[in-house]
């Protein structure tokens, strides 16, 4: 042996042979597998219009084509206005794949906002359906960058309108050629862009590149497939989204059926009579929507007599509640939630069952549901202390959920400063405030800006809500934070008692005590006695919830 | 509206806010999932030791804690020499995540390879196995860079060597700090590295680098769990390799028991009893191996009467026999094929019955479990001509298997020809010749040296073999390529009649055009009257094989 010091290279970093292909993850590939072996696999579009994934790939190619006769080259940004169609899936694929965005504006959102985002993008070039013509001609004076319009009539007589129409849709597709060559190019290149509607300020602009949408794909269907039964996507599923293609790539699922080689089933604009009606015809099995459309839906079956049973669906957008969730799994749906955000890919967890399966008891399982969810592999999801300290597993502590994966956007468009804030120290800030349990569920607590933050810890206002309104004598309740010198912020309690009752502040200090002793809440929870206050009632905001900001004016 | 140019960014390319994580694909992150959510799942090692995953996340930090003391820094290479053991599974992980290179040294080649393949590699350390400390006593002197290795006893006392032992693995780990920070850098860093025993030459040098390892695994379990039932994986399969740990990283499947958080069985040296009792106590559903010990698993359960059924094995390295196939099945054996190389990541195709399922006819059933397989999601695997352009799914006409995926080797380390040669054309050329069925399978037919080019199509030599053989009167027969001026080469073909035989070279030429006049195979497929000779042997090589080169020369 010699004592010769090994000339490894310092970096370690493999050196290409020249002629290797060094395979950028691009959304083209999503379409690789499905091609070769799902050639006749259908999507249909509201089960009137068929057609096969081999015709899928052909009208992406004249789309493109299309598109670049339009003038759309590398770095262009199309939006695109249309309900779930696949018109919309085409859309998906052949915009990003020529280089250029795809951006999906969301049609639910005020026309000024709209008009907002439209600037703010620079899209010179919109694919609408003639229902939002009316909205476009509205804005019209107000749009800086959009140059031409692209109809689609959907099957219906085009109509005037004062808007510069490049076509309609079909008409300019459909003789267009399918041998688009879709080029290389880096995979960190920007291939979708949507807008989030905070309650704040102007909408931001989110953006996802090829990379992170192919990883976010392939991530989230390693997980919908890895339970052994339930809970679970397979090959033979028929899918049909729910979630608007319009809001978050539709949760991205659209991608991994076209990577599995799903039937694909689009139903158009949302009706519940319609979606119930696809269901049975189409034999969907697997869907995803947020809790208020899965009600409808329950309420609608129950109506028209439909048989839910064999019905995948993943919620998300807001907590699954428990009723809904039973309600869901007695008509035969097997039901359970997701957690993520516009600006975090979108999944980054699913409350999956444990291996195990579903707990025997109706209780635990729906209880398991609706819980926010266990992360996804790849997913570092962190419950940290205001100095980025995990907190324990003890599913009491609460903390902000922070994030890294391999799909999280990497700034808002044009927004440093909030773009740093979402970012600050390397993790992606959720502003959920939640707790995670010693067999690794999150559960969501609260938002952040409801959090009291005393002493070092957080405290859930929502929670001392909670507990406050447990005793009988409580009509309503709302938990402020108000300024103190020596805790930074303390909890205050506005407490509306029911009508000729003699519930005094000790008893309601007790009350929380009892909970500090069985470490449900931390000390630092309980409001000092001149911190709690007896009012005749709450101001709420128009939609009825608890008017915060209204509440700490009062107060200061 | 404006007629104002939208000033998007040339390149499109995504801006990361300078706080963003921009999350390099690294093998730590494999760990993050069920790090989180396994934590109590079990390893074992032989039945004998048991620990969970928390506790191989505390080794691993340990085992890099302790190769850091000896030295190992990023860009190191540190080779490995054992059997299929936890120790193996730590060092799968701590290694690469340290950013040194895990080169997993081939234990059954000869001394002679192993010492080339460690100076090749510039390993200065080396992990190994008592058992094989024999072996590199008797080419230490040729070693020109290790310079310490460190003894795995395996629980047994330590045995006087003249090697330079750093110390005992245990007694090194042990003690040694959990705690270890691994970094972050350059998914492209080489993460793992091994020797491939071609028949021709040294041994070439494979590498992988973190990205590609993670793709791999992602891409794979997507392809293992998406089934609805049958041929697949799931997070409560209980998983075993039966290809060593030293053969192209075991296919990749230890990263994806570890990613999905399986409970794993690491079953030592192979021994059939051994992996049978494992089988059996440890209730093993999950494995891979080549045929040859699928055979000696079926042979000894048959033997000692043991039960097989709900064990899922994937088989490679070599076709998958139909005879072994159907025995296996009738064992209980879930079994399907699986198809790459050294170079290829591994898996590039897995021979999973399309959606539908296991056909009802069982001779289609094992037919479609030995097929080569379908291409896996992000896998370009193309059959081309020798002017690189697809060949007819037709599944008769034949072609090489061109690759690209996310997973394959970018070059072989220090050859720059021979990786060139790889690569030539910008896909990965695996020399693999096959056909492609109208249902996206593909199956091998040839290798490509001995495919005969003529006419500018490929003629496969074992197929004209096969056809000619069908004749009762051929007792063997052996087809080469001969150069041909106006064809580039030409078939010529050696036929051993059987005794007392009056077969004539038109009852060959006659039965070759009437598989020609069906479609089986090319016009150019049939020998020249002049090219068909009737011998009385045909050369062997020492293992039985027809001897290709030998009938070359003698036909010169």
């Amino acid at each position: 042996m010699s004592a010769t010091q090994a000339s490894d290279s310092p970096d370690n970093l493999i050196a290409p042979t020249p002629s290797a292909y060094a395979y950028p993850l691009l959304i083209k590939q999503l379409l690789l597998n499905s091609q070769s072996l799902s050639a006749h696999q259908e999507i249909t579009y509201r089960g009137k219009l068929r057609y096969t994934f081999a015709d899928l790939r052909r009208r992406i190619g004249q789309l493109a084509s299309a598109l670049e006769t339009l003038g759309v080259r590398h770095g262009a940004t199309v939006a695109v206005m249309d309900w779930d169609s696949h018109r919309y899936l085409e859309s998906y694929f052949a915009i990003p794949m020529m280089g250029a965005t795809l951006f999906t504006v969301n049609v639910r959102t005020s026309p000024q906002q709209i008009a907002y985002a439209l600037n703010d993008s620079h899209a010179a070039l919109v694919l609408v359906h003639a229902e939002f013509l009316p909205v476009l001609e509205q804005i019209q004076a107000e749009l800086k960058f959009v140059r031409q319009v692209v109809v689609l009539a959907d099957g219906h007589p085009m109509t005037p309108t004062p808007l510069p129409v490049a076509g309609e849709y079909e008409a300019l597709v459909e003789p267009a050629s399918p041998d688009f060559v879709f080029p290389e190019f880096d995979e960190n290149t920007r291939a979708a862009l949507f807008y989030t509607t905070g309650t704040t300020g102007d909408p931001k602009g989110v953006c996802y590149s090829h990379r992170q949408i192919v990883l976010h794909a392939l991530t989230i269907s390693t997980s919908l497939c890895s339970p052994r039964d339930g809970q679970r996507l397979h090959r033979e599923d028929v899918y049909m989204p729910i979630t608007p293609m319009f809001h978050v790539l539709a949760w991205g699922v659209p991608y991994i059926a076209v990577l599995l080689g799903l039937r694909i089933v689009l139903p158009g604009r949302y009706v519940p009579e319609i979606l119930l009606e696809l269901k049975k015809t189409e034999k969907v099995t697997f869907s995803h929507c947020v809790p208020t459309i899965l009600q409808m839906l329950l309420d609608a079956a129950r109506r028209d007599g439909h048989d839910l049973s064999g019905w995948k669906i993943i919620t998300g957008g807001a907590a699954l509640p428990p009723g809904l969730c039973r309600a869901a799994v007695e008509q035969g749906i097997d039901v359970f939630a997701g957690y993520g955000m516009s600006e975090t890919g979108p999944t980054v967890a699913l409350s999956q069952f444990p291996p195990g399966g579903a707990p025997a008891d109706q209780d635990e399982n729906v209880r398991k549901r609706c819980m926010t969810g266990r992360p996804l592999p790849m997913v570092d999801l962190r419950v940290v202390d205001p100095d980025m300290r995990d907190v324990p597993r003890d599913g009491a502590t609460p903390g902000e959920i922070v994030l890294r994966a391999p799909f999280l956007t990497q700034g808002y468009h044009n927004q440093p400063e909030a773009s740093e804030a979402l970012w600050r120290g390397g993790y992606l800030h959720t502003q959920d405030v939640a707790v995670m349990t010693p067999d690794g569920y999150v559960q969501i607590v609260d938002r952040i800006k409801d959090v009291i933050k005393t002493g070092g810890e957080w405290v859930s206002s929502i929670e001392i809500e909670g507990l406050i309104g447990e005793l009988p004598d409580v009509l309503e309740c709302a938990v402020i934070g108000v300024k103190d010198d020596k805790w930074g912020e303390r909890p205050m309690a506005l407490v509306v008692p029911v009508e000729g009752s003699s519930l005094g502040v000790e008893d309601v200090r007790e009350h929380l005590q009892r909970h500090v002793e069985s470490k449900r809440i931390s000390r630092y929870a309980v409001p000092e006695a001149n911190r709690i206050a007896f009012v005749d009632g709450i101001p709420k905001t128009s939609v009825g919830k608890i008017d915060k900001k209204a509440i700490r004016k009062l107060t200061e």
